[in-house]
């Protein structure tokens, strides 16, 4: 049986992702790019023929990682739609030499980066494509609430449309489309696609197109775990995805620890892990290479990067921290730290309102509901915040700014800013001078 | 020998005791009203017919706990004084059904339930009773420096007077009266009362005529401990009077710990308790049912109430902590929470003066001299403070108040409102961009 | 072989190191005043005769304190230089009664009290005067950088000039002169020091007159260690050069330890330390007799006085802190505090600028450039931080003065001053009162 030549899918800008700039197909989870995760699932359902599309900037760094040295891929300078995509990754001869174009016979999958979900799908649905029995195989996501995405019309067993997000009550069915695609060949997407790429449904458009010409376009259910990381407090949810579905059984390394330390539930620790006295990492966590976790530190739920610092009475909770962090005395509760973001003894990510309701947070300037209870800072890399200060739930922090000691962040602070608190101070004469013999005596009194 | 019938006298208002809402004859000590230790009390030396009176809001509160299922109850609806409750309290028929007069032989006992003594005091003076060479037998309690009560006037081993609130210099001996009062019988005082019900200090009265009349007035000196709860912070001595000399002598339920924890001195940890690695109690201290000690955090000679999360970095000395309140890096000194009170991350209740004096506090609108060199806050129910704000010496949050992060509050919040700080944060452009390679550089350089 | 006289030259006054009134020369290190380390080091190589020479706040001090019975003391009460010293020395019975004047054949050695440098120098000197070649030894300490100091110019192997404060570039050789200078007789020093007594630079001015006039000077090359205190922040390069260089074998008494602690590397605890569960001391670390360190504190590379406080929570990193100090949560790190100052809880002592660079400080109105990426505070004695306060890298805060509770303190206060925080509260109705019920209910879904 001829396995599908895989076409995936690595488009998105994250416009809405500020501050973090890390493309997120490129943030780290367990130690890996998210979009290697996916590559990986790929290759175990037995593909070795992948193609990726994406612009030069995600495709460049793609490149110069390594662990997949057989991965083709294709650059979109200026990504229109999923359609364009698929027709670059089919067509990439176009643009990249030495690309293998899809063998006439030859069946694709075409699987969007963007989504996090139960590798097994894959082998679900090239399973369902060598029966042979459709034509192209989609996945329908059961979905509990409305989710504003494309749902499934079926229409006897067979996909009649995708309709683009409907109004809430108006859903067709409760199934959302997911890219995750078979098609058992490539001809007739090749031949509707290149005339609608200019629109930016183009892909659905197709799909809607061969659905209403008679191709049958099976639609596999799929009841499993699924997120997508469209702001960045989705990080956040995208590593507990991981942590529930996708954590490793592999302990890792052993970390170097100086005395009686704990260590419960699922952790990985990388090479070079130092945990001192009196420390505790409650999993799911996953510590990062050359790492110090201080001593009275407690890091519960995590991802801590690469070479970072959890110093002295430091606790972390729930959080996504990127590589090159330095904590002293904080609290970090819900929070996302790009990279080399610092924060001054004293300081805390206040993670919970007043009024216990959901966090709300700006992307661009829309108010966002995030849907969390919890959420802390998001503060892009190279920030620092310094001692005893407070950043507020939802509050985010742009690349290269500096908070000054004791500010309360109440809003987002742009990039390349420094915010600091002009306080009013007064001085007056110390009216009240003890000589240090009398306070010696008030102290001997009241001795512990 | 027939037992006393107990009129146990449970009017207080405590007006004095904002922000503190709780009766103070039902705030827990040791996981029980205040009261039902007073109560337990009586029943230990042997007396079986109580009645309690007081206002119907003790009342109905009283009726609904269980325990003591045998304790009469009479409303009290305006009290105008202890006078009004004993005649309550002897004729409680006219009031309530059901309710058993004092037989005409028996003797009967006058009890102030805000009191807190030596449950001995009460065996004492029964014996004392029945030995029954006297007709009234009243304890006297011996104190140190002047306290503005009721003073014994004796002559030759019998009462003759008491001075109600002498002058500093005038008391007329150091023995100030306490209401454990034994009568042989109630008929005199059931003469004499009711004429003078109006007056506040009737009770007093009637024993002043009676003792003038000739009746046989017996002092038993008194020199045990005794408290009483007129502002909120004599919680805190109450509770020490309660770890000094009525601490159980069972340990408890065994906590579930998790790890390496310290449990020094004596405490009681009540059903479900968890401790986490690194925590410690110290006592004498009373853990409440369901209440989470966190890793590394410190509880020492404290009632914590029931459902408390004490967590991750938080020390509490000393303090009366009521059920649900929640923790976090904190420090909470000498300090009265009532219940569901909240404190954000780095939140700190300080507890000392800079100068090292007395503590003083608002009652109403007086400025009190609270004696104690140490004393943090007091704070009402539901209240919550934001994160690294602070909280001096003395001061008082109402219930349903709100503090903002940051803030230094340095008088008495209200109840149901919000104080929040205004900061003059300025933003200007941060010159001082590092690359991040420098600045790993840099850090290489610094490392532990 | 007589032994030499040594002549101690006490005079310094220390005028830039405000707010640090302890003479230095009386800072103790590792339990005991910086001269008494000298002294030590003189008599070991040998010498029975020392004489010190210093003003007279200085000479009371010493002879108060115990431990050299047999040293003499001169008072320098108006110090105008060395020169002025060596011949108070020399003279000493002009001022004092029963001090023995160098024998005519004595040879004398002139050592600078200021400085800390290896006592195997010492021994060396002597070795070499006691060889008998040269009528004086003076040694050069072989620099690296350029440093402010008298430069060695040298023809021939013998002493050819000092020549005072080069220009950079301009020094005539890497040697810087130490006094530790012996003369094979006082008889020169007494015949020419006399008539140039009123010039600050006499001393060195008489071993150059010396010198030109044909006086085999001989120069001994040191390449050990050195370090000298004129600004407070030397106070913690002393330190680590007692750290590094002079830290005794014995490990002094055993703390009385209350449950897991961990020590690591060395560290000298003095009678009656008392070190609570769950703290570290991470040598090379002093800790003074009488001191507790509290639960969970982290004490690491620093000096601690006599009966501190260093209380839970705490982590004093590569300080300096005098005795009778009081800690609550506190991060110290990098700072000078001289006696009985006491931080609130949540106090920082911030040690590391935003950009990382060589942090400034004020010594009168000069700004210095202390040299360290990593300086805390600077803190005179009976000075009080209150909670949550915050003080700059590099800051100093005078004798005696105060900081209110959450202040962010950015420039040096004064003694004797009370500087406080005016914020800027706002109080409004707090429109979100939740019920009880309602609240509890939310807690129990997040209950962790």
């Amino acid at each position: 049986m001829i396995k599908p030549k895989a076409i995936i899918l690595a488009g998105g800008i994250g416009k809405r992702m500020w501050p973090i700039k890390t493309n997120k197909l490129l943030l780290p989870f367990l130690g890996r790019p998210l979009i290697f995760h996916t590559l990986e699932a790929i290759k175990k359902a037995g593909i070795g023929d992948l193609v990726v599309v994406g612009r030069p900037a995600i495709i460049s760094q793609l490149e110069k990682m390594v662990g997949f040295p057989d991965i083709q891929v294709v650059l979109q300078p200026k990504p229109t739609g999923l359609g364009e995509a698929v027709i670059k990754g089919l067509k990439g001869d176009f643009v990249l030499k030495g690309l293998k174009k899809a063998k006439k016979s030859q069946p694709i999958l075409v699987i969007n980066a963007n989504d996090i979900f139960d590798p097994d799908l894959i082998k679900q649905i090239i399973r369902t494509g060598e029966e042979g029995k459709s034509e192209i195989i989609i996945p329908g996501l059961r979905v509990k609430e409305y989710f504003p995405g494309g749902y499934l019309k079926i229409k006897k067993g067979q996909l009649e449309k995708v309709v683009e997000k409907p109004l809430p009550g108006k859903e067709p069915t409760n199934l959302v489309k997911l890219v995750v695609d078979y098609f058992k060949n490539s001809d007739d997407l090749l031949k509707i696609l290149p005339q609608i790429l200019d629109r930016p449904d183009s892909y659905e458009m197709a799909i809607n197109q061969l659905a209403k010409s008679g191709v049958k376009i099976r639609v596999v259910r799929y009841k499993g775990f699924w997120g997508s990381i469209k702001y960045p407090w989705d990080i956040l949810r995208a590593m507990n995805l991981f942590f529930k579905h996708r954590f490793p059984k592999q302990k890792g390394q052993k970390p170097l620890v100086s005395g009686p330390v704990t260590v419960t539930g699922p952790v990985v620790f990388e090479e070079g892990v130092k945990i001192l006295e009196g420390a505790k990492v409650r999993g799911p966590a996953y510590i990062g290479a050359g790492t110090i976790i201080g001593n009275q530190a407690l890091v519960r739920e995590s991802i801590i990067g690469k070479n970072c610092v959890v110093g002295y009475g430091t606790e972390i909770a729930r959080s996504y921290v990127g590589d090159n962090c330095w904590f002293h005395t904080n609290y970090v509760g819900d929070s996302v730290l790009e990279e080399n973001v610092s924060l001054g003894a004293g300081t805390v990510l206040a993670n919970l309102r007043f009024d216990e309701q959901k966090v709300k947070s700006l992307a661009g300037k829309q108010k966002i509901n995030t849907n969390l209870e919890k959420l802390g800072a998001i503060i892009g890399r190279n920030a620092k915040v310094g001692v005893n200060a407070s950043v507020m739930p939802g509050v985010k922090i742009g690349t290269n700014s500096l908070v000054g000691p004791g500010a309360v962040l109440e809003k987002d602070l742009p990039e390349n800013k420094f915010c600091y608190l002009k306080q009013s101070l007064k001085t007056r004469k110390n009216k009240k001078l003890f000589s240090l013999k009398n306070q010696l005596r008030q102290k001997a009194r009241k001795k512990i």
